[in-house]
């Protein structure tokens, strides 16, 4: 089959890997339709985190059943099915307790032997488990976009949410304006923030934030970022801060901009970061988050999707297809991009 | 007045300080009956943080009111308070959500010309407020010494469990077998935690943790400690640890057993220490906790206390007068006592 690779920083092939078959009888083998590029997969884009040339990439994904082993029995050939980021046997204590990306068994795509997403086939282990089945068909291209974002960042921006404890009346700040900062914006809307406090400096980001309900923008950075939202909340802070990017410098106005009291949830992967435990212990500033969950929130996200309550999908803003990969990757790390959508095939 | 003082460290003594007089409408001047010696109160006296000759001493006291201010309704001559170690307005965005440590117009004893608790009387800012009668009289002296504990310690440990979020039924570990730790057994105790794991090393504590509720005792230390726990738990973790000592080593034990998706709940003082955010954030697991805002929990708490349903006032197994001052921090200091009490005066 064909699959994007890493072959160096600043470049993403398409090679030929093994087609997957079934190994374990509780694997499925799923014909990819939608992928899509995450902000984690530019760390290794950058050459800023090791990454081995000829892994395969990608891991957000939506697909249809193509062959499944004896064990399976929620899923058939031919189910269209949204993939997390993780897979997950489901049953473990870890699992049982929602932390599926924390499973016993479970790991991620494009790892330790696995198919990444960004390619023609996967080998699913735990399917059953791990796939979460689209119910109907025939949904509109808006509507599998929404559906595409479950896989990861819709699911991320919500885990950020969660974490931060958003509560129905909450004042809510999101630190970052990536695709993950902006489905935070979602999630707190979802749950019925009252007020979302967006930091973002790029007027496409900012128009989308609103539209996803941010109540108020702001553009300023550091200390002057802190003061805004300080100002902007009568100098108490924010009850609750999503921390969608992971530097030193966005933790930092998180912290900052967050009442005594209140939760820093983060979900950028850390780099660099140094958590400020002094002024956390004096000012009972808490912080959760990490890698998502995201199987745990897919149904009832899902449910939020198709009956049309949220699209999440308009973090899309770039379309290619496998062959356009490269290119997908550079708009985002380019900043063309929001987020890339790649096509790997039709339904 | 006589109240105790800083000398140096090492060293806490008897001084001449000042009567206390209302200044503001809404003081009140207590008389001190009960007061104690913290767990904190051992940096400075050990010289590990800075601390100026002569500043008083003390934060945690039952009291008389003697005086009160034109503005003050709830409060009157003879009634007798506990007060939190912190004073706080009471109507601030703070301290109407709970956070009365970060009062915007709050602070502490000892600290900022205030008086201290180790003392024979303090000028109570804000005293509506701050301070909470105590129902009822004849109190019993097991009584007045789990009222004592309201002050901090017993508050401390519960914040501990509610930066934790321990839940009826949870598995709950607690690191630190002081006061603190104690009291934070206890706490989960009374929420409704079904296993409590006690990392103690004396077999004092160890007796107390028991009579507080522990089921399981750890007396290893770093990793073995961490083994004996996982294995407890089934190799899962426990779903809310107490870090209730504030140092690396016990945050590192902290972060290590909780379990993923869990918090750890820290209230000891931060010295020296780092998180360890890469592991946190593949484990989901996050932290909250800090300078307890005890004055939101004393009346729960006291309601058990006057029922006998809790008894914290367990943790002092060292009691003196002001003249044996010196006596009650050597005492902790040469960890003699879990927790010494300062009887300045009948009731």
């Amino acid at each position: 089959m064909r699959a994007a690779v890493f072959a160096e920083p600043g470049k993403i092939e398409i090679a030929d890997r093994p087609d997957p078959k079934i190994v374990d009888p509780t694997d499925a083998v799923v014909r990819v339709v939608l992928a899509c590029v995450c902000g984690s997969d530019m760390w290794f884009y950058r050459g800023q985190t090791p990454y081995e040339a000829g892994r395969p990439v990608g891991h957000e994904f939506i697909a249809v059943v193509e062959e499944t082993g004896a064990e399976v029995r929620a899923l058939h050939r031919g189910d269209v099915v949204i993939a997390p980021f993780a897979y997950s046997d489901g049953t473990c204590p870890h699992c049982r307790a929602g932390i599926t990306t924390s499973c016993q068994h479970g790991g991620f795509w494009a790892s330790g032997g696995m198919d990444g997403g960004q390619g023609e086939a996967v080998r699913v282990p735990f399917a059953d488990a791990t796939l979460v089945q689209i119910p109907g068909s025939g949904h509109s291209e808006t509507m599998m976009r929404s559906l595409l974002s479950l896989s990861d960042v819709m699911g991320t921006g919500h885990h950020a949410a969660v974490s931060a404890r958003v509560k129905r009346g909450s004042t809510v700040a999101v630190v970052g304006d990536g695709a993950v900062g902006l489905s935070g914006v979602l999630a707190a809307k979802r749950i019925g923030a009252e007020r979302i406090i967006a930091l973002s400096r790029h007027a496409d980001r900012q128009a989308l934030a609103r539209e996803f309900g941010a109540t108020d923008i702001v553009e300023e950075r550091d200390e002057a970022a802190n003061e805004a939202v300080i100002g902007l909340t009568g100098g108490v802070g924010a009850d609750a801060v999503l921390e969608c990017v992971g530097t030193g410098q966005s933790m930092a106005t998180a912290f900052a901009i967050a009442r005594p009291g209140a939760m820093v949830g983060y979900v950028g992967v850390p780099h660099g970061v140094e958590v400020p435990l002094q002024s956390m212990f004096y000012r009972n500033v808490g912080m959760q988050g990490g890698s998502a969950p995201v199987r745990t929130y897919i149904p009832d996200l899902m449910e939020d999707v198709l009956a049309g309550r949220i699209n999440p999908g308009r973090v899309f803003d770039f379309e290619t297809d496998l062959d356009g990969i490269q290119e997908a990757y550079a708009a985002m790390d380019e900043r063309r991009a929001i987020k890339s959508l790649v096509r790997v095939a039709s339904l």
